[in-house]
């Protein structure tokens, strides 16, 4: 057939391999059940191995090439659904059926990832047979005094790198979701400062007026300073934070995990601190939360149906796009193994 | 995995770029809600701008590629429903949410396509950002007295160049719909002379005599002379004009829209004046046109399947093809933007 | 989009073109509808010419690439749906309604391939207008005094290699299959006896122990001895055979179609001798039967999905996966069409 040619440039799809991703959650990952899980793309098993330790393989046996996740978790070691051989948690051929011999050998083995579990979640290194020389993000306000934290997985139908710049985008949220946190312009013109370190990029609001939106009505009745950070933590992480007053703290992460190029799970670990009873807030702020996301779900979706039509992605920004391109370049850097340097800036925009 | 090479030649898809196309009719386009359509497959945002006049652009914001067909009209521009940009009818953005500064800048356009309303169809011009030398389409018989004109749509799964021969070929309507508008065979030689110029192909149909099928019967009791001219109009319309008797005259514009490759819009314009009244004559033509259609449309869709599993068209023509290869002839200049020879000629062949 | 690069090796999908393959049934075949059937990929059109026999066309009429199969058949010749062009079964074009002069051309020739009918299939031969060299393969015990035959067809989602070996392996059956045909292992060593030869490859497992499963203690309940055989003949046959004690005899033929890279038809024709009688055996069997080829169809598939997604196959083998590498060197020689050399090995495994 006749196809247009794809127009440059392609969508932006780093892989930063040598960091940590969310593949489920502990309570996900049962004793006997091996878990099918992708990350850039690439299936994965999760299982739990002898002392209970989860580890992960590549969901693929060696030997014919079915899934091992199609199989059980016996003794620790995950069994193949077709001819019955056994891997534990390091890769090796543990048990081959009816051979005669050593079931061990270097074809047989299954590249294995580091793996983690910690605060409820099972975290996968991204690269196959490398001792990690890093540590897992840790969730600053989980189980600190007065906070309450709630947890939420969804899943958007964007690279990885369009549902962190969602996740993080000031403009759209006073467009897109007016109403719900924010509402129509007040003309008011506040800046954002920017600070790019080795593994983060920082906005800070200053002058943010408290939105005039039910949620902030709900939460500082007095209105009183608003104090707002968003942040992009490698490889994956967006966090926002505000505090409105002296009596409510938010911090809202979003752990995004790239499942395939064109999907990302996230796993939304939010910590707050209210004036009003955490079990009052709650049933206000999840539906709130949820119809958020499903409006930014239907434009990862329709970005990524016209980014396939189109061959790529052709993205133009303005100044007000705060994140973006520090974004990108920490992603950059992190693919390549490389740190980014330093960076500190500062934006006007109307709210 | 291992694919059968292609074997040559692809189909026959020309992109007579520079020519007017139809997108929807007047009544599908609403004030405040643009619709989507795509034209050789490129998706297009269809809307009325500032005096209701229709604008079309490229679908696909400039800022983060959500297609604009997504969002509203707001005082005749288009406004993006992730970030709220919009556009006029001409592609200038002019209105960014948040932006303190101009809205208007060169990688902020939307590539615009000039578009026509025009006897209760949206016409637009299948080359962005040219002002084109021509003017759409007109239907001859369209309001003229003692005519009756009724129009519908219907979707082929074929290339345009495939639906628009389909619609021009005798044979086919011989042997698919006998019964129908012809009968088995009687063994008559007929003679189709043949006429191309600079835009168009016409055969005019020699010694024609009253079809014995139901339809021809209705129309012209007494018999009476059978005038028969087939037209192809660059750069996707194809013409059938019938005259039985003194007073029976149709004229079929079947206008193509070349949705993608293998997808062929056909908007049906049927200008009629019969011996007996429109009231009776639409009630008994149209089902027997949806029939017609219904039949030639699963012979254009497994057409199109048997071309794509077999990497490409391989088609073998005989003379009784009449205006196939004069189509393609047409619409390869067309693609070129170069003048097509005149020719004459002339077959035969049995009905 | 960026994509993950192809793994080396692709899948094994060799194609032995100069062989007998099975494409229907004598009783699916009717005299007036031509069938629409799948050869690697290739489709083609089978119907009954002049005579009753059968004939197979490539499935796509010259003239406009409508499926033929979408046709009739008329006095022995399949009848294009489209213009009603007709073909006899050596591919000559015999009608062509319309036109003035001959129908017959070498441009309007559809490709023919050599076609049998024979103990109630219809065996094509894979490669189009060549006389063929060999018959199609006969069933041994089909009408032996004694014996029973039924047949079956299913279909796996799986290449036609993989499929074969499937059908072949009796490691995967002490897994997969366990307490169906076989149980845990007895540890109990066994020796399989392989001998290739020009067109086959056997292997003879010596020391095989009755099996405790249910099956082997319905048809031997005194035990005796176990004479078991598993054979790949050219191009695709799977043929297990079991004897058990002097009363019973099974002789499986499982002939494999491939109809495209990753889907193969099995039409299994089974002739046994039971101590038991036909009428006792056939509804206990042909159940246990269907769960094996259910349980071994899930892992075709799974094998599949897998082999796409990493874009290729990735095979490692032991010594126990006895038959595999003969069945590929023989498909391999089959599809250059050179001869195989002969091998004789022996292999020990534990049941």
């Amino acid at each position: 057939m006749q196809n247009a040619e794809p127009i440059e440039p392609k969508a932006f799809l780093p892989r930063a391999e040598r960091y940590w991703y969310v593949l489920a959650t502990s309570e996900e990952l049962k004793e006997k059940a091996p878990l099918a899980r992708r990350l850039f793309g690439t299936p994965l098993v999760v299982f739990r191995g002898e002392d209970g330790k989860p580890g992960t393989l590549l969901d693929r046996c060696p030997h014919r090439n079915v899934p091992l996740s199609l199989g059980r978790t016996v003794e620790g070691k995950v069994e193949c659904a077709y001819h019955g051989w056994r891997f534990d948690t390091g890769g090796a051929c543990r048990f081959i059926p009816s051979l005669v011999g050593e079931p061990e050998g270097k074809g047989r083995r299954a590249p294995s990832y580091a793996t983690r579990e910690q605060d409820g979640f099972i975290w996968v290194y991204g690269a196959p047979d490398v001792t990690p020389t890093s540590e897992p993000h840790r969730f600053q306000y989980l189980g600190a005094p007065g906070y309450t934290t709630v947890t939420r997985k969804v899943t958007a139908n964007g690279t990885l790198y369009s549902t962190v710049e969602n996740a993080l985008d000031v403009p759209h949220t006073a467009f897109l979701h007016k109403g719900l946190f924010r509402s129509d312009s007040r003309g008011i013109t506040i800046e954002a400062r920017v600070t790019r370190t080795a593994d983060r990029v920082q906005a800070e609001y200053v002058g943010e007026p408290r939105p005039p939106g039910v949620v902030a009505r709900i939460l500082s009745p007095s209105g009183g300073v608003v104090t707002h950070f968003d942040r992009f933590i490698l490889p994956s992480i967006a966090q926002v934070e505000y505090r409105i007053g002296d009596e409510n703290h938010i911090l809202v992460d979003s752990v995004m995990t790239p499942v395939d190029d064109f999907v990302t799970d996230i796993h939304a670990v939010v910590s707050y601190k209210m004036r009003i009873p955490g079990w009052i807030v709650k049933p206000i702020l999840e539906p709130l939360a949820l119809r958020v996301f499903a409006q930014d779900a239907v434009m990862l979706a329709t970005q990524t149906e016209t980014v396939k039509r189109f061959g790529g992605e052709q993205f133009v920004s303005t100044e007000i796009d705060v994140l973006g391109k520090h974004i990108k370049r920490l992603l950059r850097s992190a693919e390549r193994g490389e740190p980014s340097s330093d960076e500190e800036s500062s934006v006007q925009l109307v709210v």
